[in-house]
């Protein structure tokens, strides 16, 4: 690429218009009209001209939001960060994203940086907040929402979150209904309410079917993939095996797949398996797999919208909301041999 | 959370510090010690202060960098972000993400908003820009390095990539020491440079043990589930079907899975597979995945570290890195039937 040493100056003469026009354009000011924009813009390009880096330090700071995951390398990751940019695009809002609790971005830094950049809120994927950081983010006056996905977020924190119970109740339903009556859960960590409650919603189902609950078949978990595949072979290999398991996010019920594999179990016909989720790959999974839909995308475009309410000042009209979640039955249920 | 209206500059005078500290440790400054620091985050938690939004106007920018994908969805793109977000963090970079070419999110815009929060420079994940996109770029002087997982990046770009005809040839030589003599393969886009390339290696597999190849064999896809799906029907439901598909992509190979269990064909006995990217999730598939593995954290990783590295500038040692791919044979690839 050539150097082209023309100055702003010149090209401003050359187009009849000021400095502070092309400058307008060149730090992306809304303040200029379309039409002298593209002709700015191509007045550049045809120079090629190039900005000396100084320039940048006078421009306007842009709107950001920080999105924070507690952990990293979750399977529904993906699915967040697509409903947050797709609620923060036409607001013009940047989506910073960051890692609170991993090692290498430690929590006061992350703070620090998030005051820096002038972020107008965080949203937060798990509640991992304690009552400090907490205080701090309040200190600060900048807002924030928590996706509930798996956690409990504290009082008066504005949450998105889902209806776990039910999906608890849905899926056990199911499987009642295709005749199992020695059904397994594993379900994720014990002292984590969405866990809870899924649990049970799965009682419940045993309730109303006037069906005896096993306290054996209850696990919990950590809805990671291995865990899934320890507490299934350990199930699977027990005298009086279940019939059927329902696991607490897809990636746990892809441990169980394993595990009945390992075990020469054939889907659904020995085993029935419902995940949770309904992450986009369930559908192409050996075979297709029954689960529950988080509406995950929906949940983290809403809670986007929440946090832009409250860092205009506008009020909510509900600080907590939950959606519903849904079965999708797909090929990994049937009934029980008998 | 009650209203504490204690003001900064009667907590500067119980702690016996300036005002001005009392703002540094708020708006995220790094000239405060430890100690100090400590304090007044005490002495704030304690009067439950928070800080009148305005502010926040009068605080450093924060340094930021821009993750730009072209495409939503890609199953690779949590590696990606995980990658540049450790080696971002390290150095207090914020990521920025945002979907160039999302219909959400126009790129004029996009520009603009990067000059306006002042990014340190782009990573862009495929190569998705065109000339006038790039001169843009160059004419603000922000750097940008891309992550040619799947493209070519056009002249004179920083770019790290994988070496996709190795994989082609390791993948195509593991079928045909199995025994396959009629593999076919289902590639990306013809016209992308990555695609090509893996098809080469696999011709060029099949020449050194010569055997040939039958052009009926080699498809072209998107490296997505569907169009991996519909490619792998029409292969195994015509005569003198292949006993072997090497897909382009773990998200190809999802799809020739699915286009086998339907036609009743079991991997690996009567169909293998071989995919493309080694996603965290191909070894917990019925049957694990046999794939070539491209490092796309450590392709981020050092991408990020070269935009950074440009931005202070500081001299590449190559603009143009490739790092290696690996076969990770699991339990999709067998001997054909004799």
């Amino acid at each position: 690429m050539a150097k082209g040493r023309i100055t702003i100056a010149a090209i401003a003469e050359e187009l009849g218009v000021s400095v502070p026009t092309i400058s307008r354009v060149l730090n992306g000011r809304e303040d200029v009209s379309e039409k002298t924009r593209l002709r700015v813009e191509e007045a550049l390009t045809r120079h090629n001209y190039r900005k000396p880096v100084a320039v940048n330090a006078t421009s306007r700071p842009a709107d950001l939001l920080d999105l924070v995951f507690h952990e990293a390398g979750s399977g529904w990751a993906h699915e967040i960060v697509r409903g947050v940019e797709y609620a923060a695009g036409p607001e013009h809002i940047g989506v910073v994203l960051s890692q609170l609790g991993g090692s290498h971005r430690p929590s006061n830094e992350w703070l620090d940086s998030i005051v820096a950049r002038r972020s107008i809120g965080v949203v937060l994927v798990l509640s991992g907040l304690d009552a400090a950081q907490r205080h701090q983010l309040d200190s600060r006056s900048i807002p924030y929402v928590v996706i509930d996905a798996h956690g409990d977020p504290g009082l008066g924190v504005p949450t998105v979150g889902s209806n776990n119970w039910n999906g608890g109740l849905v899926a056990t339903r199911h499987l009642i209904g295709l005749g199992h009556t020695r059904i397994a859960v594993i379900s994720g960590p014990a002292d984590v309410l969405c866990s809870r409650a899924r649990v049970d919603g799965f009682k419940s189902a045993h309730d109303e079917a006037g069906l005896a609950c096993d306290p054996e078949l209850i696990r919990w978990g950590d809805f990671e993939k291995t865990r899934g595949y320890q507490h299934a072979l350990e199930l699977l290999q027990a005298p009086n095996r279940p019939t059927a398991i329902f696991a607490g996010s897809d990636y746990q019920a892809l441990g169980v797949m394993r595990a009945a594999r390992e075990l020469g179990l054939v889907i659904p016909r020995d085993l029935s398996v419902v995940g949770y989720d309904d992450l986009p790959i369930t559908e192409w999974l050996t075979p297709p797999l029954t689960t529950v839909r988080q509406p995950l995308k929906e949940m983290s475009m809403l809670a986007t919208q929440m946090l832009i309410s409250i860092a205009r000042g506008e009020k909510l009209v509900s600080s907590r909301v939950e959606l519903g979640t849904e079965l999708m039955v797909r090929e990994s249920t049937a009934p029980p041999l008998s």
